[in-house]
């Protein structure tokens, strides 16, 4: 960690209709950067930002963004993504018994393999000569040696694996890169849809509001250095162990 | 880790025709140990063991496995299954230039989300007053923290989920179950089918028999006490970091 480096030129935003991804292009459009901000639709409403199209199971879909953002790339890439609960409203498991199958799969593609797959087509569009740092939401329950209370059984492996991916993309980086960064990063509990039904068990004072979560990574990732890269940071900008 | 305990009653070993997997339950039989075979087939062909049989993509045939043995319980279950590279001779990547959202979900499915489903279906019918040991094996590469070289995308991000999710079933385990020991075992480069491509890389000397890697990881198990779940452990017997 060091003292803040110069400001971004231009950010991607994979995850922009989501609470944190959506203050997050907030807070870059606010800084003056150049913001593309990407949901499902395509359309998310936010001033100043250029919309695009993409769903995280649908690689082509990823392809093609990053085809749009070739000829002015960014040296900012966020994916804001991520699921705890899905759809049909399946977990998070309290206990291995309730584990199945499919839904565990789904998890892993939205936490894990989605994240991996916008590092496939994003990455290549770093430049080698200034700092570019990808960084996506990962979660302090996905550290192995934090885990004291079990549970949330998919969601806590699809955070692990993703921050093993994380490393890898770092380690894979940094042999031609010298100046980019990849992190994960620990929003803390922030006021979402993602963390609706579990804030009731916080104690008073640690649920923060999307837009200042955004501050927070944000002032985390200015700090970030290449010797940085491959790790997991809280919104503090406190390692978290592997 | 202690002294060597007193020995099993019965095993189940899920992935018996492999090679490491065949040579557990041939120790397992030599020790005089009762032991459950399992494979897709079902039909091992090994001498004094039961077969039976169990596809990791398919829980139902995974719960009728433990159904048969509901009445004769096992203190020691080993997955002895996982995969490399993948039936189409995908895998694994050596750049995330190569990832493959399918490829990656089949890994999962086959490393970890399988795993996950045995242990579902085999933790409850463990005896809560008796020792008893689920092992997996995992793999070093699983490993964050001892992660250098990064590449094998797939393999490694999928054996980190696969050790959250047993350092969760030890947590899980150990509320109710005193005795009873989850952990993950490296069993260090074996001669088989799924270590063969690469063993060109190996130093002399740094590969071993299935048999001798059988007698070793069963040694490691014998001397793992209810402290050491949740960790996984090499084949010496060392604790693999997180």
């Amino acid at each position: 960690m060091e003292d803040p480096h110069k400001s971004f030129r231009r950010a991607a935003v994979f995850g922009a209709s989501g609470g944190i991804g959506r203050a997050l292009c907030e807070a870059l459009v606010g800084r003056g950067i150049e913001v593309w901000a990407g949901c499902r639709s395509g359309e998310t409403g936010l001033a100043g930002a250029r919309g695009f199209r993409f769903d995280l199971t649908d690689e082509p879909s990823i392809e093609r963004a990053a085809g749009l953002m070739q000829d002015a790339p960014p040296d900012l890439v966020i994916v804001a993504s991520g699921v705890l609960t899905l759809e049909d409203a399946t977990g998070p498991e309290r206990t291995y018994r309730s584990l199945n199958g499919a839904a565990m799969e789904r998890v892993f593609r939205l936490n894990t393999i989605g994240p991996a797959l916008v590092a496939k087509h994003v990455l290549p569009l770093f430049d080698r000569s200034e700092r570019s740092v990808f960084a996506a939401l990962s979660a302090r329950v996905g550290s192995l040696g934090d885990n004291r209370l079990g549970g949330w059984h998919s969601y806590r492996a699809s955070k692990a694996a993703l921050n093993m991916l994380l490393r890898n993309f770092a380690i894979e980086l940094g042999r031609t890169h010298k100046h980019a960064i990849v992190a994960g990063l620990h929003p803390g509990t922030v006021d979402t849809a993602l963390s609706e039904p579990f804030q009731g068990n916080l104690p008073e004072g640690q649920l923060t509001t999307p837009s200042e979560a955004a501050q927070n990574l944000l002032a985390v990732i200015d700090r970030l250095s290449p010797q940085d890269s491959g790790k997991v940071f809280d919104w503090k900008g406190a390692p978290v162990p592997d």
